[in-house]
């Protein structure tokens, strides 16, 4: 639809110049030029078209493995099969702080990528538009580096859940809540996947600004 | 340099053209139009040279922070002054894994940044040339990952150490070793700074490649 008006357009402004130069136009070359640059204009069109479908298709992609990682996290919690006079023994993700910084993360995560979609339609649809690239690569750097912060300080929790650590006489819990690490295990791998599409795409989006 | 040269070769075309079109020129319009293109482009360069070199400078801050953080985490250690017959209580950074991957993370973007510093001298040098700038954004979008879940990870083992997990039995250290937590208290937050820091690189080689 822009396309084909701007292509409208120049053509409108050939003419006029050969107006200008007279009723011949001379050597032929104007026009000539000014066609062939139309035509590099269409392909360096479609190109960002192509990148910004894929933009988008990404985007969904991110939205389902951060919703994963939200679900996954939030509901992980095991209640052991026996229990003394005075307490039973339960495991759920808001005892760790962190596990709880994980599932807030993800949900604003979700929140943004939910919001972004639009824009990156708006870039399928005109795909000469600088702004809302410009806006989307530099909101998806602010979004990957709370992504990365949670899914590896979640990590790093996990890790001590599986290893526990003897110098600091942290003990392993994983032995009698083995569901329970699993589940946050898978929530924090898909965390982790949520950052490597959010890099792709944000890989994309310079590689789209560039191409003029 | 590179900019006079564009500029000698932009008004031989148009003295070019106007010999073409005939002795004198037609409305005086195509020289008066390259013209004020010339200066466009020179106005662009100008900004472009002037995000370039806020790179630079910024990348030096990065490659500072980056060492304060390794080094900082890498010299953490303390030796408490008492001792029993059969151990003597220490803490150092290689009691926990984390803190290791932190050192071992850090290092490696400090040999990033270092690496990436003639590639931002390129930008400067010659600010109309894509290619180093997309170079670098790629690569500053891989590092500032790998430096956030860094980060991340140490922040949770550092919380862990001053607060606890009642929950999980694990106990805080901070009363203690209260010298090593502090230094890795502030190592983490060296490791931050270097994140921030890397995430106005990106956005600041986005605007670069924005305006061509």
């Amino acid at each position: 639809m822009e396309k084909s008006e701007s292509t409208k357009i120049e053509m409108g402004e050939s003419s006029k110049l050969e107006r200008k130069l007279g009723k011949a136009p001379l050597l032929g070359s104007p026009s000539h030029a000014i066609s062939s640059a139309v035509v590099a204009n269409k392909r360096a069109g479609n190109y960002k078209r192509g990148i910004a479908i894929f933009d988008l298709i990404l985007r969904i992609a991110a939205v389902a493995t951060a919703i994963g990682a939200a679900v996954g996290m939030g509901t992980a919690g095991e209640t052991l099969p026996f229990f003394t006079q005075f307490f039973q023994f339960e495991a759920g993700y808001d005892d760790l702080p962190t596990f709880q910084f994980f599932v807030v993360a993800m949900a604003i995560v979700v929140a943004y990528l939910v919001l972004s979609i639009p824009f990156s339609i708006v870039c399928i649809a005109r795909s000469h538009v600088v702004a809302p690239r410009l806006l989307l690569i530099i909101f998806d750097t602010a979004i990957v580096s709370l992504t990365t912060s949670a899914a590896g300080a979640s990590a790093a929790i996990v890790y001590l859940a599986h290893n526990g650590n003897q110098d600091a006489n942290w003990l392993a819990f994983c032995n009698q809540f083995g569901d329970f690490c699993q589940t946050t295990s898978g929530a924090v791998v898909a965390g982790f996947i949520t950052v490597v599409i959010l890099l792709i795409l944000i890989v994309l989006s310079a590689i789209a600004l560039k191409r003029h």
